[in-house]
């Protein structure tokens, strides 16, 4: 049996790819975190559709994973990419205890690049991506992350930048990051990408530093080429693009 | 005017969003590097295709730039997703010469994503993407990344790994990764991700060092975390997660 772990893209049924399509087409069951399932209920109304909480994640990968067994064609939707901060870890995690069922992942656009076309091209070059959040990951970790990507100049896009009871946790990465990088640096962020009420806006390190952003924020961080070209976030190609 | 650049994902078909496919039906001209129009050459033949060489990417933008400015409907076609690596930032760094023409960026799947979903799960923590083509980059610039990527124990992305005439750009990144990485942590690479002849293959850090690549190939370095799990490349969510 297959089970198969399908990022939705950042935004509605827009961003779906075709493969995703396909395979959520062929599913009997639809698991995944509620606002998730809320975003295709409409188009898989039809479906048998299973709806968890935030929380819960091992739980919500061993039903899946108990479905699947079952006989039953199981999808897990997860928003953006399955394999970037997603369910396609902990699922592939737990697969070995389901050694009947084949977990097969079908990729979707991830947050950051999503965000990133909304700004226009800040992602141009080498950058990372980096969680805030430290549920799982011990805080010196991700700020070992956030100086090592600075010094070395990588455009950066933080998830997780905010949530209740860290509300300082962007000023805090800004700070390590101000260390080495000149305030002026360019920087934006992008809520709600690709949903209704999506929006943007471009500011400077030294700004970002004294922004308030929720928990549905992708924010970016230039690196020392990047600019603003008519309101839009750019990163050139290279450090010789043009001289070429 | 628009002009949309828009990403068709790693593969074929099968990894163009919808709101790409909606981009390119809207078109009436597509432009694009010869490799990726063929890949849609089935699907659009009926619209107007001008492929041109790797090279000559200026000009390119500057062929779509006026033809847009011209009335015309055009997208401008990559592989993966135009933000990354693609035309997306030369496009919009033109663009302010061609005031008429609204430059619109439509993200795809990046190779990384996609490439990810075949090994497992590879990137479900911070991570970071480095392109060891160093046409417009200098290399000292690209071992930087590469070292600090290493030392803040990112999982890491690898484009361009070779090409004719620098074949050994891959055993000389992995030099640098092994300085702070132990060889045996947990790499891989897809070759052709989405599309005929995709293959891979998991290996060690240290078998990486003597592994041939070629330029239609992305690799992926675990990091301290990363396993094999039944035969995939996993990374857990977290330094935590089973303490969960």
């Amino acid at each position: 049996m297959t089970l198969t772990c399908v990022g939705l893209g950042p935004g509605g049924s827009d961003d779906l790819t075709l493969r995703a399509r396909a395979a959520l087409d062929a599913s009997e069951v639809i698991v995944g975190y509620t606002t998730y399932i809320d975003l295709i209920r409409d188009a898989y109304s039809h479906k048998e559709l299973v709806a968890t909480g935030m929380r819960g994640e091992v739980e919500r990968c061993r039903m899946a994973l108990e479905r699947a067994a079952a006989g039953q064609q199981v999808a897990v939707v997860c928003s953006g990419d399955p394999g970037v901060y997603g369910m396609a870890g902990p699922l592939l995690e737990l697969a070995p205890e389901y050694p009947q069922v084949e977990v097969k992942v079908v990729a979707g656009v991830t947050a950051a690049n999503g965000g990133a076309a909304v700004l226009g091209a800040p992602l141009m070059h080498d950058w990372c991506s980096i969680s805030l959040s430290d549920l799982m990951t011990p805080w010196e970790t991700i700020e070992r992350r956030l100086a090592a990507a600075a010094e070395a100049d990588f455009c950066i896009v933080l998830y997780n930048p905010s949530s209740r009871g860290r509300s300082d946790y962007l000023a805090r990465a800004c700070d390590v990051l101000l260390a080495t990088r000149d305030a002026a640096t360019v920087c934006g962020y992008v809520r709600n990408i690709g949903r209704a009420g999506e929006e943007f806006r471009l500011l400077s390190l030294g700004e970002l530093r004294n922004a308030q952003v929720d928990m549905l924020t992708c924010v970016y961080v230039g690196n020392s080429q990047t600019r603003v070209i008519d309101g839009r976030m750019v990163t050139p190609r290279g450090y010789q693009w043009k001289a070429q």
